[in-house]
């Protein structure tokens, strides 16, 4: 291996010259090691010992193997005046160097270690949504990085996802193109690969289930054919033979127009076991999305359960059912999947969203640690067998668009590894590494991050509320949205049903009885009104605009008090981070500026759109305690920002 | 006179039969009688017997004419159950009618009255900035009313006029065309001044000084030019044979390019006095605008005493110099001109601006009364010969553009009549008969309308502030304007002269001395920036950034402090109107609703562009217990509204 390490050091000796001289524009992300002179670092040559050569600052380091720990374990002790990483792979021995080195930039005392770490999963994935044309779904960073790649920034990405123990990544969208098996594609994910093994991450690849018959010129996909089966062998061969590590397949399959086994009158289960018999000989899986609705359904939350439910204990053992953490999709707030508590014999693993489709896209700063806590408060974290995250990740400068946006690759990373750290914690360390240690930065903007997504739940869709987004580009309100012959599924009336009595969705028992998907006594709590947690109220109730809340007021008044919080918390994000100009580089400082002001704008044009929309059903005033709508109803739903899926808008409402 | 009443009563019938089907668009102004069946009104036959009969709906009205009482005026007396108007003139009689209507209209009892009222100014005169082509200059509601006229609405316009004391009016822009004296113009200003005639108006003409040369074809407009004396000559015969009651000539020269007496050598007292002397055997009159500053002053607010003060006593008594009310344009807050307390052998009057060129246009909530009061309490009602107001007025059909813009009308002819009334009373006459007479419409309204000039004073330029607002249309802020080339005093930077010490224009002895052009004490207050009324502190001091205010903050914090505190305002407006539904119609609630949100949208924009522009210069923070902008300078900057200084802008800033 060590012909390849030559390269490596030469760029980043380059790295540290260039990135002095084009000052602070986030493109190191986390790692902003200060870098030092040949770091004294003896023992197993690998990955970890050129990192920590390049960057440790303190007094020798002793890299050990040690056979029967388990895979990507490692421990750090103190012995002697030297530290002593131990792992039994290369790539536990790096997670210990990257360890090191966040202690060594978060100022921590490294003298006297005594450090064990192991990883909740085993899988700690990143699901890219890019496309073969180099557009990322749900991408607001710009381009594909893995479009025309550029190795020197490919191996930045693998350092950063190494430094927080992400071994997996899927490099294509799960709306998958056929083409991402043909040969030539193919060759290309080889040197993906390559340059990505040295930091212990496997690549995967989204599949399209019709392939056999896009790309195979068979007449069928259907997963019992045997000649079907044989030319995924062979596909599946092909593969190995360019990369023998290869992880497996993602599919999203029947769902939103995606072809699938049922196309050919089969289950899920048949379809995920044939790919997942295809794999097994090179150890490989397939990670099957329960992301499923049809537009029949009188409630799309309650779908995913009604088609996975009956196939629980048939999907094989290498086979991991890839479940979002809500029933519906990646909201600002939704209740857990009930899948998670009623799959009882099947493999899951959790998908969480990075990137914000739905949190103000690369405009908003909202740290999203706190909404992946909130799950693990309902679902066990042993309960699950990997953690996917669909990635925030572009070919923008910073990587993510807004600054505070790698703190969500950062903290996907980082409860992954340990699903109990605290969202704090984790802000804490980001904070630390990417900007400075000052106590005077790092606290008030902890705050400020932590308080983030639940401002944002605020003044985007509190107390229950969900998906009133503008249609397409998900970005901004559009509660109105209902176009001609359109899905009902894919229109906020559908969710928020708004009529004179109230608001929201039954999902009581004397509604869509969504309720009785979760566990008793979760089931009857959340059947019932008055102990329906308040935060998910209209989720599971049409609630009278007029039903007493726990602050004494209306829920029409509570409602329009949630909206405006929302609004002053955005006010108070920026007012904090214009304080903190002494302790950021100027080009941060202002990038992150602009967005705050954007994001204040966009939470007085939510809780204008909302409430003035809302009040046309509730037909009752704002309370004269808070601020009134400054923008019109009629002109706000003439607007509609003009862009697609693959970009971030500029701003938000231009009046 | 007869002959024309027969029309005008079919009008009056047509427009109650109008309206109640066209709803509530504001085009009947203040003027909404409930109409009756013919009234028992005896006496006098003029226009105030026609309005009683149409519209009174109390017991018998007598009208009496009485030699020797003074022009105008009326008394209103009851007698034996019988209403008595007594006047000497038509004029009189109506404006007693109008009287004795607004009493019914406002529900007041009108069994036992005893009025008695004279105008404070033989002249209460509306200045039009109507173009030949009709567009209107700084008219923010339409067309001139004037082009194509319509006579049933050039009738309302007459009475709504008459309805408040205006006896006067300008038909064309002071920046006056010559043919506005070609002769087929004049044939147009007869048939108008036909139409006003019934209601006690005269007309005016505004003139361009360089007439002789234009449309004479002489070779100079030399006024002591014997050829050029004669032209005036022939040119008044001629409009004295259409119009035997024609008013006079106002005259904008040698200002802002236009000519002028000083183009040959001559002073503005030769310009004046020889169109006076022209004039005289008709008995009209000379209105000479005193508005003269040239490019090269270091002080423009010391321009126009130092060229008029040494004509003082050089005046015709049939010329009146009419000065705006400040030394420098129409800001949202001046100090009085001191031409007025200079100028002692020379007759005066002041021109206020009715219309909202430096106020937020017709989209802004600004009730006038209150800045036309604080003139009145430094410079002496009496000392003034008469008012002048530029008018709001245009096509639109609610007249004015916003509805709230229908009272700054009001308020100027209720001034122009008596300068000692209340701001408040004047607010309350016109709600009670524009909107309605409930007392929790009208009380709530009354404080918005009598608090909102301050709030714009706020948001706009607070603290003496002035002329800083967008170059061409003045709608939105640039203090940064400053185009290559441009006379320095039409830039900002040449009024605010913001710098790393502080901000505002010294015209204190050490600097321009603009303060030694009023008198003692005053002089010696403003002088002091101890002393100085802090509402005045930047027009007189240029302000450390640290000098500490009567409200123990620094001059940095007040200032971002006045800024939020409009904000503030504008929000409470809003939420008041928006209180106001159960008490207005549908459409002119909507209407207003709307504006009300542009100038809260607006003022936040003003306070980001003005504080955000400062503190480039203070390099002082936002006080954090304040909110912060959410626009960025740099956008802001980039922002010009694309319209001309003929029209309202849809809204303001775009972000």
């Amino acid at each position: 291996m060590k012909r390849i390490f030559f390269p490596f050091m030469m760029f980043f000796i380059m790295l540290a010259t260039a990135t002095s001289v084009r000052g602070e524009d986030g493109s190191r992300l986390w790692l902003r090691f200060k870098g030092s002179s040949q770091a004294n670092v003896t023992g197993v040559a690998n990955m970890a010992m050129e990192e920590l050569k390049q960057n440790w600052q303190g007094g020798p380091v002793v890299l050990k193997r040690k056979k029967g720990m388990a895979k990507d374990s490692y421990t750090i002790t103190t012995n002697g005046g030297k530290t002593i990483i131990t792992a039994c792979d290369d790539a536990g021995m790096l997670y210990g160097a990257y360890h090191l080195l966040r202690l060594q930039q978060m100022g921590k005392d490294v003298s006297n270690l005594n450090i064990s770490e192991s990883p909740a999963y085993s899988l700690r994935i990143l699901n890219h949504w890019d496309n073969p044309n180099g557009t990322v779904e749900r991408g607001f960073a710009g381009k594909s990085i893995f479009l025309n790649f550029d190795a020197e920034r490919l191996k930045i990405y693998a350092r950063a996802n190494a430094s927080i123990g992400i071994n997996g990544t899927v490099l294509n969208n799960v709306n998958a193109k056929p083409e991402a098996l043909a040969s030539e594609n193919l060759q290309k994910v080889k040197q993906i690969a390559d340059l990505l093994r040295p930091y212990g991450i496997r690549v995967y690849l989204s599949v399209n289930f019709a392939s056999p018959i896009k790309i195979g010129g068979l007449t069928t996909a259907d997963p019992l054919d045997k000649d079907v089966v044989n030319w995924w062998n062979k596909k599946v061969n092909e593969i190995y033979k360019l990369v023998p590590d290869f992880g497996g397949f993602l599919v999203k399959a029947n769902s939103e127009g995606e072809p699938g086994p049922c196309d050919f009158g089969r289950t899920h289960a048949e379809g995920a076991n044939m790919l997942a018999d295809v794999l097994r000989p090179h150890k490989g899986i397939v990670m099957w999305r329960a992301f499923v609705y049809n537009p029949q359904s009188n409630d799309r939350a309650n779908q995913a359960a009604m088609e996975f439910m009956p196939l629980d204990g048939q999907f094989r053992d290498n086979v991991i059912i890839q479940i979002k953490n809500g029933p519906v999709d990646f909201q600002p707030r939704e209740p857990y999947s009930p899948l998670f508590t009623s799959l009882k014999k099947t493999q899951m693993m959790v998908e969480f969203q990075i990137t914000q489709e739905y949190l103000g896209a690369a405009n908003h700063l909202v740290y999203l640690a706190p909404m992946w806590q909130e799950f693990f408060s309902y679902v066990q974290p042993g309960s699950l067998k990997a953690m996917a995250g669909v990635a925030n990740i572009g070919d923008d400068t910073n990587w993510c668009g807004h600054h505070f946006a790698q703190s969500n690759w950062y903290a996907f990373g980082r409860l992954a590894w340990n699903p109990l750290l605290s969202s704090e914690v984790i802000a804490d360390e980001w904070l630390r590494q990417t900007f400075n240690n000052e106590n005077r930065f790092v606290r008030p903007m902890t705050k400020v991050m932590l308080e983030s997504r639940e401002a944002a739940v605020n003044y985007m869709m509190p107390l229950g509320i969900h998906h009133i987004f503008a249609g397409g580009h998900h970005y901004g309100p559009e509660p109105w949205y209902n176009p001609p012959g359109i899905r009902k599924d894919w229109t906020p009336p559908y969710y928020h049903k708004a009529d004179a009595e109230g608001l929201g969705f039954d999902r009581t028992k004397k509604g869509s009885d969504n309720v009785s998907q979760y566990p008793e006594p979760l089931c009857s709590t959340l059947n019932d009104i008055n102990t329906c947690p308040e935060i998910f109220l209209t989720w599971f109730h049409h609630v009278p605009w007029d039903h007493k809340m726990k602050s004494g007021r209306t829920f029409w008044d509570e409602l329009c008090h949630k909206y405006q919080e929302g609004v002053d918390q955005t006010r108070q994000f920026l007012a904090i981070w214009d304080t903190m100009q002494p302790y950021v580089d100027e080009q941060r400082f202002n990038e992150v500026q602009r967005k705050l002001r954007i994001q204040t704008r966009d939470a007085i044009w939510w809780r204008d759109a909302c409430l003035l929309y809302f009040q046309e059903f509730s037909k009752r005033p704002i309370p004269q305690d808070m601020e009134h709508p400054i923008h019109n109803l009629d002109e706000m739903m003439k607007y509609h920002i003009n862009i697609t899926m693959y970009e971030n808008p500029e701003y938000g409402y231009d009046k």
